[in-house]
Order: structure tokens, then sequence, then C-alpha cells
């Protein structure tokens, strides 16, 4: 098949930069002699996945319980699922249990950890948690000083329906960072933070087995990963315009793009019309451009993934995106209606969710493999 | 089943508010006279979709061809796809012909008109063809006094692989007035540009059947049809946030939601987390409320739906969405973790596209239906 032949819109991989990506990370790592557990939550696919831990421990980090079950499926038992756990989702985890999986949950509260306990012994099973810890004030986790991180750990090694398995922190902050020396004291901030955590629970006589860290700019950016036991990140594999903008990637390392069909030639406003709208692409804004503003995705080659300089997705509506010829020096002539190019995402975990498949080539224009996806909950 | 048992996050409909909601646009057109053709890129669903068309014409717009493939196997054969179409797409065209959909497409280029007709008849059959008329200058279309409209016309209706079938605009300038009364305006300029285009076209010795134009907000807003012989919208079935800050519903419109669980409670940021994010909620950010802010969502309780006053989903990460409780009166104890809330949406279209079903209620806890939805391409 010729990715001309395509329906569009379409998700497109490109398996040559996807397999640099995975191996420029296993480098990165390997001198820090550090495993990875991938995040999974940005390729959700079996096929991609087989890549992505080819030759490695085959732990795996999860952002759904329908990821869980679907990678589960495929033969992948030790798994995190790294969304704050509740009690009405233990079922589910029970679950999981009984089909083979050894998965482990987070928490960074007391009374969750005590409600937790509670579920997990009235189903009759015993459930490892780590406790998210807060390395950089964007999201969730117990700060490394908290006055109860203690009192979680006791409650979660004392509870017998939990075990304390280790600690865990992301940190998001490293997608604001100015710089890739920000993002390598961003790295630095993150370890201290949850080594210290880990220091204060077994200076307290309790274990902390699993020391787990990561984001993709802090894994690719740390300088020392000293007491560390693992590392999550998940986009690397796919990266994209964020991370571009963030200096953690190049151009020509972007494996993931819509492809799309030039649907209008507005002529009377110099606008491009394709069919990829919001639900193609998805609304993430992403960062700004140079000038300020904000654009929904980038104009490539169909077949190089060459970016047309000065072409953007402007705007999107529901099925339309609009693209200005405005700030190029192309013209409609370039670009003939029913014409094809790709467009690179902001971030490509959000723009992939909305299809159910990849279709893989490898550097020309034959499609080679097409790969599934889980999406949903 | 309880909307409590419902694993998180979901899609909640509320059938009554969705009943209202169909019933208030049949009254409004009643008193026109003008038939609906619902767009049903909005609901995606067949049960839905038998309701809106319930005691009414059995024609519907839709937004992909998958919708297409989708309606026509649940029998509805007369439908509309209203985004411009291009050669490669009419191989799919085709195959909706011969499995017996009167299938209409659109267009606005010359250019595009002569291909469609040589890729047509190529494939040996003939595409009933409406000209995308431009009423606002928000996206496609030919304005209706275009020089090439005529030409345009003429090529469709002398091309032996294409047929004129009439003209049809969208006025989603719509979303961007600040009041009804310009909503009304707003519909006026429609009908006017739709029915001068159509007057041009019939003026030339040439058939214009069907003169079709819609939006939800300026269908509930006109006060002149005048011309018209069609109005599609598709967002009235549910309403969203960005309808009410238009003034076309009231909160107690708002029939779709999104179930989701607290999953924290940040104390040093006055915090709570749940588990809907990005994918859950979209990235649309709608329109800034009070305070020039933009928000993802609105707070509401899990049974009543009332909206818990300064409440919102105030930022996402991909799973995790964050709500400040800064400017509210409430506290965590309000919110257990473990307990639920619903969510309205900023854009109901976009939001349900993460979601293969509906958990249907009816103005309690009940879960009475569950209805499919056909997402993707």
């Amino acid at each position: 098949m010729n990715i001309l032949d395509i329906p569009t819109p379409a998700l497109i991989l490109d398996r040559e930069r996807f397999m640099n990506n995975i191996a420029h990370m296993r480098d990165k790592l390997a001198d820090f002699r550090i495993p990875l557990r991938p995040h999974l939550k940005t390729c959700k696919s079996v096929q991609a996945a087989r890549h992505i831990l080819d030759g490695q421990p085959q732990s795996i980090t999860v952002s759904t319980l329908h990821e869980a079950e679907y990678f589960l499926a495929a033969g992948y038992t030790d798994i995190l699922y790294a969304v704050s756990i509740t009690p009405n989702k233990l079922k589910q985890i029970q679950n999981l249990q009984k089909a083979g999986a050894n998965i482990s949950v987070i928490l960074d509260d007391l009374e969750a950890a005590n409600m937790v306990n509670e579920e997990a012994i009235r189903l009759g099973t015993v459930i490892p948690v780590l406790i998210e810890i807060d390395s950089d004030g964007k999201r969730a986790g117990l700060t490394a000083d908290a006055p109860s991180l203690l009192n979680v750990a006791r409650q979660l090694q004392e509870g017998p329906g939990t075990t304390l398995a280790g600690v865990m922190t992301h940190a998001g902050g490293s997608y604001y960072c100015k710089s890739t020396e920000a993002i390598s004291k961003m790295a630095e901030q993150e370890r201290n933070a949850i080594t210290s955590a880990a220091a204060r629970i077994t200076k307290a006589g309790l274990p902390c087995q699993i020391i787990s860290m990561g984001s993709t700019p802090t894994a690719l950016f740390a300088e020392n990963l000293n007491g560390v036991t693992e590392i999550r990140a998940g986009v690397f594999v796919f990266h994209d315009i964020v991370m571009r903008s963030l200096g953690v990637c190049k151009t020509s390392d972007i494996a993931l793009s819509v492809l799309a069909t030039i649907i209008g030639h507005k002529t009377d406003k110099n606008r491009l019309l394709v069919d990829a709208g919001s639900l193609a692409l998805s609304n993430d804004r992403g960062k700004p451009i140079e000038d300020g503003s904000y654009k929904m995705g980038q104009i490539v080659d169909v077949e190089t993934a060459e970016p047309y300089a000065g072409l953007w997705i402007d705007s999107t509506n529901q099925e339309h995106g609009l693209i200005s010829l405005e700030h190029s020096n192309y013209t409609f002539n370039d670009f003939p209606i029913g014409s094809q190019i790709r467009i690179f995402p902001n971030h490509a975990c959000i723009t992939a969710a909305a299809y159910p498949q990849y279709y893989v080539v490898d550097g020309s224009d034959k499609v080679i493999e097409k790969w599934d996806r889980c999406n949903g909950w």
C-alpha cells in the first residue's frame, strides 16, 4: 500500500525515526545503568511496545486500566498504573491480578491509603502501592518533606490490604523549562525529591524498593541518576512539536504525523483547507511559535516529512484545518485540491488517541505495517 | 446500574434534557415549516438519531464517511456529507451508493468540480453535489456574489459525472456573536447569502433544489427563513458551555457530561484532582469565563447536575484534571477521595468523540440505556 492510498485523516508512524528514538533513550540510560519502565500511554500499541521493550526488562507504565488489560493480554505482567488509585477501581485491579498481572498503583494521601487498604481487605487481595512524590508543584504528590509522608508509608506497609512498594515522581515541570540546561536542573530537582523521600522512608525502618522518576525531557537531560532505580518516559518514542520547542528533539526525530488531504482553496482569504481538524489533530495548543501565536500542527511534505516553511494549521473546526499561505512563499498551485500533506502534532500522545491504528512507513512512501492502539478507558 | 457504579471517566447523557432539546428545535422550525436535516456529527449514535428523527423526514448530515457508513447500515439513506469532497474519496462514495445511499457531497471550487466529474466518470457513477456558500468569512465556500459561482454550477450540472443538487452554507460565525440579537442578525446574513446564491443559479437557468443553511445558534434565533428548504444543526441535542455562553441554552439544557472520580487532594495547593484530563474532556478551550480565564469544563453534582459555584476544571494533563477550590466556598471535605462529580464540557461534539458509548440516565442516578457512537474516520 502506498501512503497516498490511505483514507485521510490517518496516523502515520515513521519506523526508522521511532527506532532511532528508542535507541537514543537506551544509549542515554545505559550510561547510568538505569532500567527504563516505558510509559505506554503515548503509543498504546503492543506492536510498538515490542520494539520499545526488545531485549529490555519487560516492565511497563500505563495511564488507564484499559491499557493495563490490553498489555497484560499481550504478555506484559509487570505494570505500574501511574494515576492515583481510588477504592472504586480496586475490583478492576484485582481482576488484573487474577489474570496474572503484577500491578502496582500509586497514591499520595493518608485517607486514600486507609480506604485502599480497607477495600483490598474486603476484596481479599493485597495491592502493592508506590507513594507519589511532588517534585515540581505542578500536579500531584506529597513533597519529600511532607509531615504525612511517613504516616502514609507506615499505613501502606502495615495495612494488610497493601504493601509499600516504593516512591515515584513525574517532573512535568520540565515541559516549562526554557533551555536544556534548565531541564538538566529540573532532572536534578526531580532526583533530589525522590531520593530524599526514599531516604526518609528507609531511615524510618520501612522498605522502599522502587525509586522511580521520569519524563522524556528529564530522562534525556539528566546528568546524575544516583539513587534512582528506574526511569519512566513515554513521548520520546514519537517526539512532537512541544519536545522540539524544548530542545529535546530535532525536527528529523519527529516520528508521528497526521496524513491529510487538501480539500479547499479559499482564494479570497489566501488559505488552504484540509480534512484534519480538532478531532484529527486534537486541540492541544502546545507552545507558541516564534511570533507568539499558537498553531495546531506543522505542515510537512507527504513523502519526505520536510517542513514547508511558514505553513501551520492556524485553526481548526471539528473536521476542518485552516492553513494560511500568508507568511510563506507557497501558492495554491503547490497544493492542488485532492493532494496530500502530513502534519506534525503539537502533542503526540493526545493526537494519537483519536486513531485506532498507525500506518507504519519506513522512510519512503510505502506502508509496511499497521499497528493497533487501545484508546479509551 | 447506578451512575456511581460506572467506571470513570465516562460519558453521561441525560435523556430528559436531550428529548427537551429536540422538542425545542422542532417547535422552532415548525413555526417556519422548514424541515431539519440534523447534523449527526455531534451524537454519532444510531440510538440518539432515532429520537432526533422520530416522526420527521429521515434526512441526515454527516461529517465523516465513517458516519455515513454507520448511519446507512442503520437504514438512513438520505445523507449529506458536509465536508468538501475530493477525488480520492469518491470510491467510498460510490460504495455507499451501491449499498443504497442517496448521498450528496459539497465543494466550492471549479477545479474540484472538474476533478470530481472526471473521477466519477472513471468510476462509472454520478454524484449529486451542493455548492458550499460562504456566509460569514470563517471557513469555506464561495461568496454569493463570487464570479466563479455560475461556472461551478454549470460544470456540476453539465458534467456527466455530477449533478447540481443545490447550495448549502454554515454560519459558524454565529459562535462569535455577542448577543442573541447578533445571532438573529447572523441568521439573516446566512439566509441572505444562501438565497442570493440560489437566485443567481436559478436565474442562469440552472436547477437549485436544495437551499440548506444552519448552525445551532442561527437555527434557534432565526426570525425569517424564507427561501430556505432545510436547516442543519447538530449540537442543539446536547448543548454545552459554549452554547450557554452564547445565550443559546440554559444550564438546565446541558444534557451531556463526563463522570469522573476525585482521585486526589492536593492540600498545599488547595486543589482537587480528578481522573478526567485532556483525553476525557478534550482540549477545546471554548470561551473565557467572566474573569477572562479559560476553563476546561464546569463541575456539577453527580446526581442533580447542579453546578458547584466557582468550581471548574482549571487545567488538564492526559489523564488528570485539576480543580482549584480557591474561588469557591467548598473544602476537601465536600469531595472525598473516591467520590464522583460530573463535568459539563466546553464543546460537546469534541468531548464526546473520546468515548465509544453514552450511559443514558433519566433525571435520577439510574443508568437506563447505553447508546453507542461511531468515532474516527
